[in-house]
């Protein structure tokens, strides 16, 4: 995908201080040390209790294709400092340019529920590789899985009413539309109206017409009449260019004409004024001409908050069209991910646990190689445990990171469970096949139907349980208590 | 830079209902009619009163290579109804496919100072032509100019002190991430972290190390004497993966160090806890060890209200790191730019004006073919005027849009006044040569300093004049009154 989108080699698509400390590393000898990174949000955006993961297959794609070319190579050889020294020396720059990708990634597939610290990335390998990828990883991860959760919490407002994305116009950039699209159809949307996406994705596309058609001819009912002439099949007419329930009426005009050559009306659009109101308005102006089957699209800056308000006004709206507010997650338009060394391993193959500490308990973050494990029953999920692939004494108990008086046993035989980290590359070699955009949708789907309701309240959910394993736990204590008495 | 930066074509990048309206024209036979549509925005974002136009290049090599790929011409000829029924004639894929832009584009030019309802895009050429660009237009102007007016404010804010932006970690997506920096260097940025905009649009580029640098050695003290080593002419540590005083008295070792070796520690740079209370602790620290000349670096979710904040607070902070902030423009993420039909042409070559009504005044667009006039006097901005070039009444006196009791006249001789948007296509052919970025960059701290202080207060601010000449005015009413009595 990123090659089919992108003509420039990525390479350099990364902070500078990734390429210096690089360049460090390979000075002091340490680059090829084995080193584990992970990648994890630590709150979920739009004061929900779940998140989704997306992206990875952009990640997929930008590893498989990783490289400097001649053309950033130059560039990076003309790079001086403030007192015009050469940054990097060339042997370094000979070294980056045979670049390999060599490292274990590990990742849990798109279109899961995820939770805050899980590491949705977890990647092993040689430090400097690591480190390089870092900030491209972050940007495709958290962009795509901040969309695919804002998309998903319209998709549970919706209750089952179709949700149509029309966000390119409004997106950050031509990606932010692109790769937005994408998080969005996995979320949940139906269709989007952007064509390219539709393309380079495998989206079901949608659209018909704006108001800029109606005033391209005299009167609107002409206006009308035309569109449904040249596009019998595909007739969605937008009623808000004057006055809207005139524009229904004008709307009915056509609806019955396409009845009588054996066509339909598919439905009206108003995207304007009081959407229930209207709505309503509509419904019994269109029922009335013996139009039930027309639908009402409504669309005007929607997101969750108003879906729901409208459902519970009892609005008449059947499909719903969302643009800003899904396409740049207007109201917490950044996941924050980050990505955090939790190991290194010595010369003798011993692999040490890292911490970073913090004034603020939830910027520290945990050391040592994990997995997420699920637990569930019948379908529900129970609670989600991050573990330590290298203890031996891993436990079914897991205490609550925030609060270590609380802790919750899977001990119960008819409790099973998944691990969520699956093996993408095994040193730099792709061992994973993508599932299609399709059922990697369905997955999603699925997943939200084992969340207990509580966690998907759009206001004020229920926290969901996500534990550190007992002995990581513990691990983890001790380190912060060493770090804090030197 | 299009072209550089995207290996696919761009013709699809619309919505469907861009195509569908042209196929519809196609065959109503209406599609070569000479229309005028304006790009605008209805409101400044972050509270604030004035705007940046940023994103005209962009436009330009969009423009430059637009067209439709055999692959694109394929994929909609595979497009089918809901009932199987193809949505487009293969008649209208060959028409699409000799798609040439014959448009007359004019624009406000990059790095002006621009406000709500000025056309920042005015596309004047075949019906099908301006309705197909719509979409890509807006999505490139909308998302660049909210980011350098977003880039503006905080250079404002933070007096002089060099800005770095660090954002693509968390933009929305890849070239959110590389449009955004071009955008946020324009708008008063002084460097980026992305090494991929730093080659793609020659912005300098800025960056040392990480917490994961630090946490890579077995001491703080190790892994800063390591940096210096690697990297004594790039020198800023970051002092806070522990504790952050205790990192700035290791830092402060180091720059003794350097010092003795004839070099100089650049910086320290501090990610979080009290940046007013460090910054100063930092300084005093700094100081009396003789390192008067390190910089304090300082990042963590900063903007414009923040750094002010951190000003009035005398801190000591001489460089600004933003990231999350800036690049997602946090707090108002969409610019909410329109894109309106005015004004189409009879047979008989004469123009008529177009409108579309609604209940929000807001939302009623300008009829008419504009140009924004700018009067100023001693390099200083009095007022916007919007006309329409058509009119030979126009007059030097403008009303306000939202009181009519409120006009402005500008019959001083010593007002003098230029007109804002410049000839960029005509009939297709480009007949501008846009500025160097770093000439753009110029001219727009050029405007700031044109325009009164009243209007660049970060919050509260006063609004700038900006009005409808009189006779387009009183044109826009009667066209409202008549189409109400309708």
């Amino acid at each position: 995908m990123i090659k089919k989108i992108y003509s420039d080699s990525l390479g350099l698509l990364t902070d500078l201080y990734q390429l210096t400390m690089c360049y460090g590393y390979w000075k002091k000898g340490i680059h090829q040390k084995p080193s584990s990174f992970n990648l994890f949000f630590r709150n979920n955006p739009f004061k929900g209790a779940y998140s989704v993961s997306c992206g990875l297959d952009y990640v997929i794609d930008y590893l498989n294709n990783f490289k400097f070319s001649k053309e950033d190579i130059s560039y990076l050889s003309n790079l001086k400092t403030e007192n015009g020294i050469k940054l990097f020396e060339s042997k370094f720059l000979e070294f980056l340019n045979e670049f390999r990708f060599k490292c274990d990634l590990d990742a849990i597939e798109e279109g899961r529920i995820v939770f805050p610290n899980e590491p949705l990335l977890r990647i092993t390998g040689p430090l400097y590789q690591c480190q390089l990828l870092e900030t491209a990883l972050v940007n495709i991860i958290n962009f795509q899985s901040l969309i695919a959760t804002k998309s998903s919490r319209m998709y549970l407002a919706a209750k089952g009413d179709p949700i149509l994305e029309f966000g390119l116009r409004r997106a950050q950039g031509i990606d932010g539309a692109l790769s937005a699209s994408r998080a969005s159809y996995i979320g949940g949307c139906s269709k989007t109206s952007n064509v390219l996406a539709g393309k380079l994705f495998d989206i079901p596309i949608s659209g018909t017409h704006s108001h800029s058609w109606v005033l391209s001819f005299d009167s609107e009912e002409e206006a009308f009449r035309s569109y449904a002439e040249v596009m019998p099949d595909n007739c969605v007419l937008l009623v808000d260019t004057y006055d809207t329930l005139e524009g229904v009426i004008n709307a009915i005009k056509i609806g019955k004409e396409l009845k009588e050559k054996g066509k339909s009306l598919i439905g009206i659009r108003i995207d304007s004024g009081d959407l229930a109101y209207l709505s309503k308005k509509s419904r019994k102006l269109l029922d009335k001409e013996g139009l039930e089957d027309v639908k009402i699209i409504a669309s005007n800056d929607l997101d969750e908050f108003l879906i729901t308000s409208l459902k519970y006004q009892k609005s008449k709206i059947s499909v719903w069209g969302i643009g800003t507010k899904l396409i740049t997650a207007y109201d917490n338009p950044s996941l924050g991910a980050v990505y955090k060394l939790s190991a290194v391993q010595d010369e003798k193959g011993q692999w040490t646990n890292k911490l970073k500490l913090s004034e603020q308990k939830i910027k520290i973050n945990n050391p040592g190689i994990h997995q997420v494990r699920r637990f569930f029953r019948n379908d529900k999920f129970l609670g989600d445990m991050i573990y330590d692939i290298n203890y031996k004494a891993n436990s079914r108990i897991m205490i609550d990171p925030n609060d270590s008086t609380k802790s919750k046993k899977f001990l119960n035989s008819n409790i099973k469970h998944e691990d969520l980290l699956k093996s993408i590359f095994k040193k730099g070699k792709l061992v994973y096949k993508s599932d299609s955009i399709h059922k990697i949708r369905r997955k999603l789907i699925n997943d939200l139907g084992c969340l207990d309701n509580t966690h998907k309240r759009v206001e004020n959910p229920h926290n969901y349980p996500v534990g550190l394993e007992k002995s990581l736990f513990e691990e983890k204590n001790k380190m912060i208590l060493e770090l804090r008495k030197k």
